[in-house]
């Protein structure tokens, strides 16, 4: 067996390594530092700048939570618009809802996007959808500019640091509060509650959309790779209560299958700890 | 800044460690290593055998909701039954509990006690309750032998090798149910659904509990220091059901503080992914 570690800071004082059978590719795209990695007990794996962006073994959770949770609040969404995301895998849970109409995807790493097909493409699996607009463009600008109308933003970014942080800031948030329909939905990378590195950013993120958004919330994850394994998504809406208006049967007369979605942990997801909500409400 | 990491394997290919400022003691106890380290992001945190038992900064999330869940489905619980739980971390949090009229604690390590009083004076501060009796035996024998009608069994206990292997068995569950009161619960460490040298043992408590008990489920924790975050208990019982029986009104007017637990994450623990109820119904 291959002694060959990959291993990720999850605060200062906290290692968590993975077990590589092979580094596949290594790349600095301009934008950031890309790598490959195979191994035994998560399948393949890829980092920005060193940090995991998802492995075969549980980028599930994140992807089935980013995406079903907002179309079961609004299964009339139908103009979707996606930031960030590159790997495909919020693009692939999107694509199983034959009611969308169309998709903007905005990835300002092309590379991100090429390599993902060729390394994983497990995830990367939607990208020939006809609905799919793809633009190879920041996403800060992005918002600023377009002229059009969403039901839905997923913002689907790395930490606020290098390339993600633009989509942590007011502006920003702002400018997506603008380009959504009266009813519409956004939904973020939210950070994590537990290691301070982590919930100084959620806590930003949090207080921003508040100023913004009528209605906004946590909710979070169990995913295993991420620092903690404790990870949160952000839900903010003009109108839409994520618990009070899941459409809870319409979402199940779809007969989507997923892995850990359900209507249930829909609602259990946004049930936060004390110590959580505190964060959020300070 | 002292480069010393305590490293513990979550599986084959997984590792997690933290730096340790100090390792402040050693022993072996007959039983088992015990090992307690002093740490700048955990606090203080002791392993057996190798595996973390609880850290400062974590351990709060499964005492809350290992006795919090049982004691807000029956608030008239007076007499229980802690096996294991030598930290004293479930203790400590039974005994905010004004109507408990006795506590019998069965742990079959006296050095666990001895030495967390000593190391972590924060979590093992309730040995001088009153109502407490403490036993230093084996949790299976004493409840094959015991007279006594408990309203609440906790098996807080190690992973199942070694010492704890016997917690895990068959005849220790049909045990517990006898000396059961009619609308006993108990609660259970049940290991964790991501790693599979976690998940293999975590079907065959449920699958054991499913044929004693009327209802069994299995509820689930964000505990950061265990293997991949997502930890669960279990909780067994001859009549009341853990969600549709809360008592949310009557646990709030308790007026409590905690930290992890509060009536709505209650009922979102019970809320699991798909994939885990996947492998519970198998």
């Amino acid at each position: 067996m291959v002694n060959l570690w990959f291993s990720e800071r999850w605060s200062e004082d906290t290692k968590f390594s993975i077990r590589v059978k092979k580094h596949l590719y290594s790349e600095d795209t301009g934008f950031q530092k890309i790598d490959f990695y195979e191994s035994t007990e998560y399948g393949r794996f890829f980092t920005l700048d060193g940090y995991i962006m998802l492995t075969e073994k549980d980028e599930f959770i994140y992807h089935e939570m980013i995406t079903h949770v907002p179309m079961s609040v609004n299964p009339d969404i139908k103009n979707v618009l996606i930031i960030g995301a590159g790997d495909g895998g919020t693009l692939r849970e999107l694509s199983r809802y034959k009611t969308i109409e169309n998709i903007d995807m905005v990835e300002i790493d092309k590379r991100v996007v090429e390599l993902c097909k060729e390394y994983i493409p497990s995830v990367a699996s939607k990208f020939d959808d006809s609905r799919l607009k793809l633009y190879f463009e920041d996403g800060v600008k992005f918002v600023k500019e377009v002229k059009n109308t969403y039901d839905l933003i997923i913002v689907d970014s790395t930490d606020p640091i290098h390339v993600g942080e633009g989509l942590f800031t007011k502006d920003f948030y702002t400018d997506c509060y603008k380009i959504l329909a009266d009813n519409g939905i956004l939904v973020n990378q939210h950070e994590s509650p537990f290691y301070e590195e982590f919930s100084v950013e959620m806590k930003k993120a949090h207080d921003k959309l508040k100023d913004i958004f009528p209605i906004t919330t946590v909710y979070q994850i169990h995913q295993p790779t991420y620092a903690s394994g404790h990870w949160m998504l952000g839900f903010a809406s003009k109108t839409l209560d994520p618990v009070k208006d899941q459409k809870e049967m319409e979402w199940e007369n779809l007969k989507l299958t997923t892995k850990y979605y359900n209507p249930k942990i829909h609602k259990g997801a946004f049930a936060l700890p004390n110590y959580v909500l505190e964060m959020l409400n300070k």
